[in-house]
């Protein structure tokens, strides 16, 4: 069945939906961090989130609003990221099968992670082809629903919850920022906003070296994806076209920002904040910081979309 | 003049006393180390306090209780670690001049810190001896107060006030644990135990290879420090007098822990809660895993003491 455009009743149905099963993630602010960028920043920490990124929230949407015929026959989908564990751990919680069609050069801990959570892991080789020839065979196979990791609106509606947490808890919110890979987050930040902080305005990060929603805002269409090489793992694919309809409708600016701006970002709020967020979630700080002298005296919310990070191969230099 | 050893009314003047100065940190938990582990555990977050550490409360306690005399003439210590910075920025909160003796060894970035805080830093060879020499005449040129880093009563009541939060908010705890180092956060830890939650047992976790407390509280009398090696960088300081009384009264248990144990439980906590901590506030985790068939069915409250790490030189590797 085609799934309704998330409207404001479906955002929050979806929100009171998904609430015994995700964390109300915490909002931290530092003082340090504020002084030295002359920003005044809140931070929506997913990385607190269960499976350790936002991506939980769409996932237990999209599952608990399967109808009890899809339920019989499960789930799949092709990812080597979040989204792959977070459909796994949200469909065990409710009893469902999940399918996940992952690349044969996925790590081992990142495959293993997909089966402790009891999902059946099926490999193939790694182009893009082969992922949805799979993932086609595996659907054809088993009847399971395919769960798109965003251009589904049922994702949308889940993802969008945490801008409304965030909106919710910090009154007057002047700007609300995510960053931009196939604009699941995004689309639902900026639906969020425009129901619930009608005021604020949405500008998204986006790595420079991934810069197709830019490109394509840009443009007013869709724009081929130039192969992505950036730092930022959770950013590597392209707009949809449900999220870039939302994205160009609600999304005031993307700003771009380099490798060593992403990295710069990362680590200050690493060492200033004591947290552990991804490569993604320091874009939007980043380009927070890169366009800091129009948002002065602002109140900025920023989701911070994840946590999930190699720790044996961090991009830190010393400082001379 | 002579400070008086900490009461329950010293403790709870010390807490109304900070307020207005320090975080009150956040308590957090995980569901995924609590099924990992098997326990139940409760972590009071001085990671996210100012400068990185529960250093803080004690200094702030500490500049606070000043005479108006002292004051005038300023606080001064020797320290290159955490309660260093934290010394300086106490001070400079209050308008109070610090001097801060540390070894010319020190990195660049920690002599900036303390100088950044408003300090005047003195270096000095990088021996015991030199560090007291230095100290010694500092304090006679200036008629500054020397603030110990551990074994001074104000400071210890400072400290105590981590585990009086703790309490407060985590009720029916039945294990409260701490690293132990040179002891002022577990004598604190211990008081604020006794006197808060009596039914508490209070246990301390300390690396294997700087082990003097753990032998101290076995002989029944202060035991020579071997010089330390370990990971735990907060915690290679030997136990004081004061410090030493009242871990032997109130401290249960000192479980000693290795290198390994260390940067597993570090490892853990980085991967599992997203939340950085430094390898010392990894030493009292570490220590409840060793112990876990005992610790079963307990509520376990633990300080994680602070964050501070140099981010370019972890100690993790690839798992195989």
């Amino acid at each position: 069945m085609e799934e309704p455009y998330p409207s404001k009743d479906i955002i929050e149905e979806a929100a009171r939906r998904i609430v015994p099963f995700v964390h109300r993630t915490p909002i931290m602010t530092s003082s340090s961090i504020n002084a030295i960028t002359g920003l005044q920043l809140f931070l929506k920490c997913e990385n607190f989130q269960k499976v350790g990124a936002f991506k939980y929230r769409g996932a237990t949407n999209a599952v608990l609003t399967l109808s009890e015929a899809e339920k019989k026959n499960g789930v799949a989908t092709h990812s080597s990221g979040n989204h792959a564990q977070a459909l796994a751990l949200a469909a065990r919680n409710n009893g469902i099968k999940a399918y996940i069609v992952m690349p044969e050069n996925s790590t081992a801990v990142k495959m293993e992670a997909v089966r402790g959570y009891g999902a059946e892991v099926i490999t193939c080789v790694p182009t893009q082809k082969a992922r949805e020839d799979t993932l086609a065979e595996v659907v054809k196979r088993t009847g399971a629903t395919f769960i798109h990791p965003y251009n589904n609106y049922r994702i949308i509606a889940g993802q969008a919850t945490a801008a409304k947490e965030l909106i919710e808890e910090v009154k007057d919110l002047d700007i609300v920022m995510a960053p931009v890979g196939g604009g699941g987050l995004l689309s639902g930040t900026a639906l969020s906003t425009h129901y619930f902080a009608p005021s604020a305005t949405v500008i998204a990060g986006e790595p420079a070296n991934a810069d197709d929603a830019y490109r394509s805002l840009q443009k007013g269409e869709m724009q081929e994806a130039v192969p992505p090489n950036t730092i930022a793992d959770g950013l590597l694919t392209s707009l949809g076209d449900k999220t870039f309809a939302i994205i160009q409708k609600h999304v005031k600016e993307i700003v771009t920002v380099t490798e060593e701006e992403i990295i710069a970002a990362m680590r200050l709020v690493w060492e200033r904040m004591k947290i552990i967020i991804e490569p993604s979630s320091a874009v939007p700080v980043a380009a927070a910081i890169k366009i800091k002298e129009h948002l002065k005296g602002k109140r900025i919310g920023i989701i911070i979309s994840g946590g999930n990070v190699d720790l044996t191969n961090l991009p830190f230099k010393k400082h001379i």
